[in-house]
């Protein structure tokens, strides 16, 4: 990768960059009494999907969702019931778009940039939860990390969508509200685009790599994106 | 690793395993007006430093421990001072250990076992953090992950145990109240013991890696080792 590459791809993140997970909280609200207990829940999806890929493992993300819900019912004394994997499950397949979505998809598809995404989840069959929220017509092609059983930020997931693309790291930019996913793409040679949403922030550290975007909406980020890397 | 192998040599986990975290909770309670914050910190490190070892990079826990404190006060809107960084590393230098540790390390000595520890955190000029909670003197080694420069649960880190001991993983039970631990161990070759702390639980799940033994205290963590596993 040299510093004047640019990309040509935009990877976008899907759930909480691109899908409002906050349709989860009544759910949550219920259970713990505490809507933000999904964040707790978030965290802890995240941390041991990781620790899945580092150990070898692997099980699909809605599978370690249910596990960390239980977990979490186990720490609070609260009862999970079937019904409420049901809902959980059903929430999770009918996340609205964030507000900002649609115009920054429209905004970089329109200056030529070639748009697909990269998600933990296991895929689905369609209607998919971004046809759901009206963003599916969006993208060129949609990964899942279950082609190569790591989760982000393995570089594994993020070399997949190089491979399949027919490009190099260097051409992607991976679009994502957590630090977590932009310091693994850039880690494997792709831009990192940061968009701050409620609940997250960067990690600032001296040996942790910044995005090279950051930007406190999509919309902003999109214009960040085409100002700094103009499509021929 | 075969059904007959029992392990010679117990490996301890370090911080909440058998060190209290919660004399960090002053901490958190001055700057985000909540005790619990402490848990949501614990799970971002643990869940950065995973990223950084998954990206192949490497920063020491306790700098990364600094980072998710900011991170933490960019979300809550907080404030977090260079004092406050301080009060950090010194309540984190002057952890107490669990009323359960030292009965529990004195039978599995007694009987025979040896005992080590491994730990995320950085190695530190003696008085280590375990000599002053009074455990120093139960162990023949205290290891850190900072010598593969990759964080649990990545196998290098119990290999690097097993390597050093001069035997197997399965010549290994390593003990965590951390389930993330136990599944990167025992995906690794070693035994996994699991003690519920507060705050910690199973994750259970099909393809997740179930603890050989689970206990409430460390007392009885020790007596199942002791019964399960018979020192010749």
């Amino acid at each position: 990768m040299t510093l004047d590459t640019q990309p040509s791809i935009i990877v976008f993140d899907v759930n909480e960059t691109l899908l409002d997970i906050t349709i989860l909280e009544p759910l949550f609200e219920r259970i713990f009494g505490n809507r933000l207990a999904l964040r707790e829940w978030f965290a802890q999806l995240i941390l041991y999907s990781q620790t899945m890929t580092l150990s070898g493992l692997y099980a699909p993300f809605g599978e370690l969702g249910i596990g960390a819900l239980r977990m979490m019912a186990s720490i609070h004394g609260a009862t999970v019931t079937d019904r409420d994997i049901e809902e959980l499950k059903e929430r999770m397949g009918r996340m609205p778009a964030h507000p900002d979505a649609i115009p920054a998809l429209t905004r970089l598809r329109d200056v030529g940039f070639r748009l697909v995404t990269l998600t933990n989840s296991a895929s689905s069959p369609s209607p998919t939860p971004l046809e759901r929220a009206g963003l599916g017509d969006f993208f060129e092609r949609a990964f899942s990390v279950e082609a190569v059983e790591k989760f982000k930020p393995a570089p594994e997931t993020y070399r997949l969508v190089a491979q399949e693309m027919g490009v190099e790291t260097s051409d992607l930019c991976l679009v994502a509200c957590h630090l977590w996913d932009t310091i693994g793409a850039q880690a494997a040679g792709c831009r990192g685009a940061f968009v701050a949403r409620p609940h997250n922030a960067l990690l600032p550290g001296p040996e942790v790599p910044s995005p090279d975007i950051v930007a406190s909406a999509l919309t902003d980020l999109a214009e960040q994106i085409i100002e700094r890397w103009p499509v021929d």
